[in-house]
């Protein structure tokens, strides 16, 4: 007797949380569960700011699949997804040359970077996006850093910060905590490094409270940083940017943190989506697939209030993760899944190492607790993942 | 009742030698001291391999000025050199308004890279020059390996090191020290990586013992470098070398120890010069100009014995300086300095952090115990500039 194939795609928040949660609620041969994710580890992907500056060393943002999950229960296949064959209900892998069947798919590809057809932006920007692209900006920064005694090229120093939401703001954060070590590394004198901060919006953090955007403006201002908000950036050269009106940035290092879209793999699987995105039903489900579910950054999930989605973070999609977790063995078992609601616990974000603003249970929070919190916050993901064992062996406070 | 000046241009072995010399054997008001030099600190070239590799850091490959330079008895002036107007008696700085007038002048400008008109290189090459150039070539280096796991190309991953000296042997060796973390760090198996070492010369380090050399090169290869002898490069691009006869070698870092030449600023002053470099009496003056001494990479020193140059060493400029520093102040005191004659010591050249060929007393090293011994020669430098309290404060063995 076959037992139902589960296939969870993407090792993220929604992936790896959906696999915790069946690994722990499944009965000995009720399902066979595989996950495939690109690489042998999970990235952390709200830490990926503090190796993008160079504040903190990659591996703290990031852990081994095998060490969050348990390789009796679950089959864990390191393979880059190429395609999604819904009728034929399997998944064609780069390197396995068998398609994986399914019985029930979960898909948790997450997001990639959305330019807005900036033109230049995909070939001369960097993004806040995976262990590989972060140690890239990291080093690019660096090697700019490094030739500016013999060049003396002002940008070489010049840092353009694309889109100034939650990855913009707290990446701006974590590079003024940088910049004195790095002046001090590369014999640079500290009033001379620029960081600009260009965002379309007509302000600083999009949709945040008023009072907590003035917060973190003044202080990243009086650390040097400069903000031109209301401003397109309308293209990018290797040597820049230029902003609608016609002004021009000139800066060797760009990072785009203005949008992110779904992944293209849902567009070509012919799944009603926008942008890469799939509007899933209350059970998390792709329209027109019972047995195709959709989490984290590629699902849109309507914030029913304001009839709009919520927007995409590690917070939904762990929720999202846990409600599958818990609820495929009650489809597998002949039940009825419940209804997904989600429940938003508040958010903070950082400002470098020693400041944050954040909404915590409806209460505004600043400066050294909001930093605590936002703390607190981010070693709550690892005991989620791996108990207290993984919180006192990758955890920081 | 003015006293003579003596100007020394440049802070490298000879230059500061010389001034240590001058600062303990001049007594109060017998002359006015001047060193000239770009940065605010001497660096050890002989160190410069290791942060080019990034076995150490570059801070350990220089020292403060002030900190071996008694300025209550020698003036520093950081500054550029421009110009040298010998029938003036003054030397052009490039941010000082004000001529700098000399009685007696001490040119110790060090060696610029000698690229024998190879297509590109000054272009597209690195050298291993100062701090500037190895902080750049460490970042270079570092910044094409973290793109390696987005792009995947192999040119990310393949170092050249043009010409098997002295300088390219001792880089190579750092280089085979370093790659086993840099492929940690970047996620790339060390198999791929690959350090090609092209020499012109029928062998590497051309002129060394044979047995030596041997154990060298078999050393180097059991760690994976590839040695290719009896091969010019013909050419350098942003992509790679050609060498001659038309094999390319994709590489996105060459780095070029092939040779050096003198400094531009003796041909200009039109000195007498083969390549920049001033062939100087029995008393390291220049032909025609009995008030300039050249010491170090930018004077020529015949070895009778073979009727060649000695080549152009840390060794030898610091007994070069060692001889003015004793002697100009004969001169001064209207004596006859005496004749300089160099005392070779040995040779010891390290193949990473635990090996090394060498000769001492006549005698041949290798291995560990050669390795010992170049470090005491590196800590030698040390001591001579500074005792035994900068050995303790920047000394490792």
């Amino acid at each position: 007797m076959s037992v139902p194939k589960i296939v969870v795609l993407g090792a993220g928040y929604g992936g790896l949380m959906t696999v915790r949660g069946l690994q722990k609620e499944l009965n000995y041969n009720e399902a066979e569960v595989t996950i495939v994710n690109k690489n042998s580890y999970h990235y952390i992907t709200t830490e990926l700011h503090k190796p993008a500056a160079g504040t903190s060393h990659h591996d703290h943002a990031r852990l081994a699949i095998s060490s969050v999950v348990n390789e009796k229960k679950v089959n864990f296949i390191q393979d880059t997804v190429t395609e999604i064959q819904l009728k034929e209900q399997r998944v064609i892998l780069k390197n396995t040359t068998d398609p994986l069947d399914y019985d029930y798919l979960v898909i948790a590809l997450g997001s990639a970077p959305e330019t807005f057809g900036i033109k230049g932006l995909l070939d001369h920007a960097f993004f806040i996006r995976d262990i590989d692209s972060v140690r890239m900006i990291r080093e690019h920064m660096e090697y700019m850093f490094s030739r500016y005694q013999q060049e003396k090229k002002e940008e070489l120093i010049t840092i353009v910060v694309g889109g100034a939401g939650f990855t913009g703001i707290e990446y701006v954060g974590e590079l003024v905590d940088r910049m004195p070590e790095l002046c001090r590394e590369y014999d640079i004198p500290p009033e001379k490094v620029r960081i600009v901060n260009v965002e379309a919006a007509p302000t600083v953090l999009p949709g945040f409270d008023k009072e907590l955007v003035d917060y973190a403006v003044k202080y990243l201002e009086s650390k040097g940083v400069e903000f031109i908000i209301n401003t397109p950036i309308e293209s990018c050269t290797p040597e820049g940017v230029t902003l609608k009106g016609g002004k021009e940035i000139k800066a060797f290092t760009v990072v785009w943190t203005g949008g992110i879209r779904g992944n293209r793999l849902i567009e070509d699987a012919g799944i009603e989506n926008i942008r890469g995105r799939v509007k899933v039903d209350k059970q998390l489900r792709a329209p027109g697939w019972d047995n195709v579910f959709v989490v984290g950054d590629c699902s849109l999930v309507i914030n029913e209030e304001i009839d709009r989605p919520y927007p995409p973070t590690a917070q939904i999609a762990t929720q999202q993760g846990q409600f599958l977790g818990k609820n495929l063995p009650i489809l597998i078992r002949g039940g009825e899944m419940g209804t997904f609601s989600y429940q938003p616990k508040g958010t903070v974000a950082s400002l470098g190492r020693k400041e944050a603003i954040g909404i915590v249970s409806d209460k505004k929070v600043v400066g050294s607790s909001a930093s605590f919190l936002k703390k607190i916050i981010d070693l709550r993901w690892l005991y989620m993942l791996g108990g207290v064992s993984l919180v006192l062996r990758k955890g920081k406070l």
